[in-house]
């Protein structure tokens, strides 16, 4: 080890940094992004947004980004059903960075984070980047479902006393909604956590399945993720927020590093989330590759679990490491999230559908074979 | 205290955000930024990059930001006559986030940042924010003086063999730059530190002021942070960076979230770097007012303190509180730093600095009367 190496902290020693290859590819369905182009009309706005902030960019931005709490507080409202007042919002850059003032207030040094695995990587990656100590938990004793068992998640609780709970739904990477009664249930049986919900996928789940959101009157201690990267088709941006009591917000504030969030930043998801109509109009789309992928996965012999994200988590693989060699070959770059015998697609267009599952069956073809 | 209060960390708890006061008034010159707009070529290609970018912000950004690492890396060399790799060079959202990065790769949770106050209140809050200790060393033994002196320095560094040591030259909110051997010294003294130089304000610096850059050659524990929101006037769009080790920036991967910087914040970085000459147009300008300021300062009796940054910190007010609010009542805006009989006062255009001489000379003569 190099002199500079052997200073750094000792946990982050011989790690490797988080992120998928980014490899130049015809399809790409690694990161579940947004296939579709950002609308010619919501380009327009967005550069007249970027125009109109130009001259001043010589100024910091506001710290408080009042009007983009306003936009996006009318947009959870919109999505969810549930009226949210801007007060009740926080934002940063990503979701990654609103999960991050989270951890930073609730977890870190001699603290508990507790998540129930598989799920979305960033979250123990988050917490112990400062400090927290990552428990693992169980979703199931079936290891072949994902569902989370509300029982299993409650006696988790119980014996590991977290500061922090993280629940996923639509979950990544199994693409598994959350009955509310799991958060309910498991915001009770933890009176000292902070019980985080992150919903990146929410837009995606079928129809009936209501969000988090809907909970937190009355539950000062939950919070709920979002972000505009994946239904909102703007990845590019960075930009992720969160729902919660106003008290809970403004205690984000002892953690964000100040003026956190870009003029342009702002003005641009302000611009965007204007066109919200536009920007959601390929989820339908989306949903329904989504639901093709399952059936031609299904048609070609593999097992994918039952999906409410914009991506399937399919099994059936006997080696998903040559399978997903095998698609990289033939073009097709997905995503190997470390669960055996299974690879995550994700929903792009229909073209790149048909791609995928072409190409699935050439590669099954071949190990059956 | 709320229930949810007295859940977040005990060293959060009861207090304050950190953040200047928001205040729309006339002068505003109690945050360092440029009283410049940005010139009007440079909006236009600042608008024609982010339309170039738009219709693809569906994609994640590249996670590496190859392409302004690069330009980021040809701007060090011209500013500081030091040649700097691509690889050199690292960036965040402002030079908070850089900051971050490097305190969360060497110091965090049972490590040791050290300091010489006063200094940018940052560094500290960064340090505390994910769990490093923080000590609050001493510049030197005259009180009325900011220079570090270098012997106390390394006895400090001796005595508490931090993980991580802070420098700032020119020093916010001094105003006063470091000699080299200074920084020699400390990192000769700290064999097991990281030793970080703040060059915020590198760009104001008087003629003959060289930069740490210089001594990074053989030397893999020392890095230089710079921001483009002061000399280069570009507050709004959150960008700082580093110049280190290849290895040192290679570290920061296991730290930064991914694609932690937005296609818009590279793009328009990018374009801004390729007008370095119009950004940098109103650096000498700066200079002077500067200078006015000080002399302006002096002939009221007041007792600047000399500059090599936009900036100066006044000594001589009687109750320096009082002098802030008289200057508010004004509409004039400056810096209460905690520093007693001392304000910080950033150097706008001739004719903030007209309005600011005209109010201290009001504030000052109603003291003394």
């Amino acid at each position: 080890m190099s002199e500079l190496a052997g200073l750094i902290r000792p946990d982050l020693q011989g790690r490797t940094p988080y992120g998928a290859p980014q490899l130049a590819v015809p399809v790409a369905l690694n990161t579940n992004e947004s296939s579709y182009d950002v609308p010619p009309e919501v380009v327009d706005a967005i550069s007249a947004a970027v125009t109109a902030e130009a001259a001043h960019l010589n100024r910091y931005p506001d710290r408080e980004f009042v009007r983009l709490r306003e936009r996006l507080a009318a947009y959870v409202h919109r999505t969810t059903g549930c009226p949210v007042s801007a007060e009740q919002v926080w934002a940063g850059n990503g979701s990654n960075e609103v999960l991050q003032h989270v951890v930073q207030a609730f977890g870190g040094p001699g603290r508990v984070a507790l998540g129930f695995t598989p799920s979305y990587s960033m979250h123990p990656i988050i917490s112990e980047g400062i400090g927290t100590t990552w428990v693992d938990g169980l979703r199931g004793r079936d290891p072949g479902r994902f569902d989370v068992d509300a029982d299993l998640a409650v006696e988790q609780v119980q014996r590991h006393d977290p500061d922090v709970v993280f629940l996923c739904s639509p979950n990544n990477p199994t693409g598994t909604s959350l009955d509310l009664s799991v958060v309910e249930r498991v915001y009770e049986a933890a009176p000292h956590s902070v019980v985080v919900v992150d919903e990146a996928y929410a837009e995606f789940a079928r129809p009936g399945t209501p969000s988090a959101v809907s909970l937190l009157p009355g539950r000062p201690r939950l919070v709920v993720t979002r972000t505009m990267s994946k239904a909102f088709a703007f990845a590019g941006v960075r930009l992720g927020y969160l729902a919660a009591d106003t008290e809970f917000t403004d205690l984000m504030r002892l953690v964000r590093l100040p003026y956190h969030l870009s003029s342009v930043t702002q003005a641009i998801a302000c611009a965007a989330l204007d066109h919200a109509d536009l920007m959601l109009a390929t989820v339908e789309a989306v949903k329904q590759t989504r639901d093709e992928l399952v059936s031609g996965c299904m048609a070609l012999g593999l097992v994918p679990v039952p999906s409410d994200a914009n991506f399937v988590l399919v099994g059936g693989f006997a080696d998903e490491r040559a399978s997903w060699q095998a698609l990289l070959d033939r073009g097709v770059l997905v995503r190997d999230v470390g669960i055996r015998h299974h690879l995550r697609i994700t929903a792009g267009t229909p073209a790149e559908n048909a791609a995928v599952l072409d190409a699935l069956r050439v590669v099954t073809e071949g190990e059956s074979a």
